[in-house]
């Protein structure tokens, strides 16, 4: 028989759940994750999503932003879930419900996902990254995820590529994040734009992308410059792991036809050997249902991945 | 019966070789590579090395610089061995000499050298780095070395701190081992003691080491920025990959205590999490032997580590 698990990526405005079956996602459903309420709220909402299905599932995999420690199933500080520090999710949510509870980093579970069942399938070596608000992602390297120590590895966003560079929400300067992320595109975009004397009201990626694809110049400078910063992250990613794929997802790879040219010639020029390596860069496959398959297959491998 | 392995680092300067048994280097030696008589030239000094320790050995591990494909045992362009480019160094010696030979990038070596038989003993995440001439080093995560889709991973020395950074040797800008590298500590040397009107004729890291140990502070100025800079990598390492144990070693780590302190700094300043992790900074045990030892141990369990 094959297992059904149930699936929750617990993000800082929405919980997302469902549960999975044979690597598929049989019902998926989204409530609102109202972390203002702080973390036992938040931790009864997950309580009642996991009886709902408990009946028929043997494990439940959660997906959690911040640093997780996916051993003992402790979560410390997300940044979007105020209050949370050093709660003991897998032990509270597997005693108050019986059944086996196995948490991991969002970011890490988001490429779990695109390694098992999207973009990375059969790959032993894959970098895959998410750029929204953040910049996350997760390695697997030799056919294994990447965890570290304490499974806070994989924080690719926060990896500083220019140490004078904008400040971080982290309260670092110059991560890779600070280039990348959404709000520092819009800023950029912002300055860049009313310097040249075009004010606009709305430089989201998503506004200035329908520009770029329109034909506007200033705009196609934007994400020209946005594809360098994108390489000089990725040859140092491509430096340390030689995957044979970097995948690219998330709300920003929307814009991915207009920043992939920049990104793969700042890779052309800086990559040791780059025409000897085999990476290959390509858009993610899963879109928001690589969490959820990743959570999934954390719980179905009992945490061995 | 326990195995004899010969185990040998070809490096720019010096092969040194010897065989190893048990994790014990039996038999040590150094010949010149001579490398600017070309490749065939060093590959029947590597044969007839190989072939003095044949009768008793099962088979032996090189250690070289530069991209090393250790599945196909293929040797890409190393920058210190000129002419080299794409030799098939593991099918030429093993059918020279009949010995089943493995090669593997030199760093990589170290670093296996390190965690198996050094600082890094137990541990499943480990990072080692060596700083001399260029900054190299290996990963191992989960209890595997990283190699990557053509083990042309590990390059932590090419890793962009800042992207218009001082010119590498590799062609880009602002390589970690653009800060690092002992040519670069000494150009920077140079300038900054003219600036102070204090011009030396001796600014080698060690010469530099040993001002700093005397207290002088211009000297001790420089290895605070040393210890900034090496930071700042380290900052990226960890967060990519959460390891329990960072070794450091190479000829620049005999001003490990002039350095380390501001290096720690820069962690405590700008590692997400920094106090929850469990990383130990530490100075290489092992040395000039760390190279033929993880040779000899990618030998011993036939690369597969």
């Amino acid at each position: 028989m094959s297992k059904r698990i149930i699936a929750i990526d617990v993000g800082g405005t929405n919980i997302k759940y469902g549960f999975v079956e044979d690597g598929d996602v049989k019902e998926a459903n989204s409530v609102l994750t109202e972390a203002n309420r702080g973390p036992e709220f938040v931790l009864q909402k997950l309580e009642s999503i996991i009886q709902k299905y408990s009946p028929t599932a043997t494990s439940a995999g959660l997906a959690i932003a911040g640093l997780v420690d996916h051993r003992a199933g402790i979560v410390y500080s997300p940044p979007n879930l105020p209050g949370w520090d050093a709660i003991e999710v897998k032990k509270i949510l597997t005693a108050r419900t019986g059944v086996n509870c196995f948490i991991l980093n969002d970011a890490n579970s988001y490429a779990l996902g695109e390694w098992i069942f999207g973009g990375g399938k059969g790959f032993g070596n894959v970098t895959a990254i998410t750029l929204g608000t953040g910049v996350g992602g997760g390695i697997i390297a030799g056919g294994k995820l990447v965890l570290g120590s304490v499974s806070f590895a994989g924080e690719i966003g926060h990896m500083v590529i220019d140490p004078s560079g904008p400040p971080c929400n982290c309260g670092q300067r110059g991560c890779w994040e600070s280039f990348l992320g959404s709000g520092y595109f819009t800023q950029r975009a912002r300055s860049f734009f009313e310097r040249e004397g075009k004010p606009l009201a709305d430089l989201t990626p998503e506004a200035v992308a329908l520009l770029g694809k329109s034909g506007d110049k200033y705009a196609k400078f934007l994400w020209d410059e946005y594809g360098y910063f994108l390489g000089i992250g990725l040859v140092n990613l491509i430096h340390l792991f030689d995957p044979e794929i970097i995948i690219i997802g998330g709300g920003i790879s929307g814009a991915y036809d207009l920043f992939i040219d920049s990104c793969l010639k700042v890779l052309r020029e800086r990559v040791m050997g780059f025409e000897r390596r085999k990476v290959k860069i390509t858009k993610a496959l899963l879109g928001d249902s690589a969490s959820l398959l990743g959570a999934y297959y954390f719980a179905l491998r009992e945490g061995d991945v």
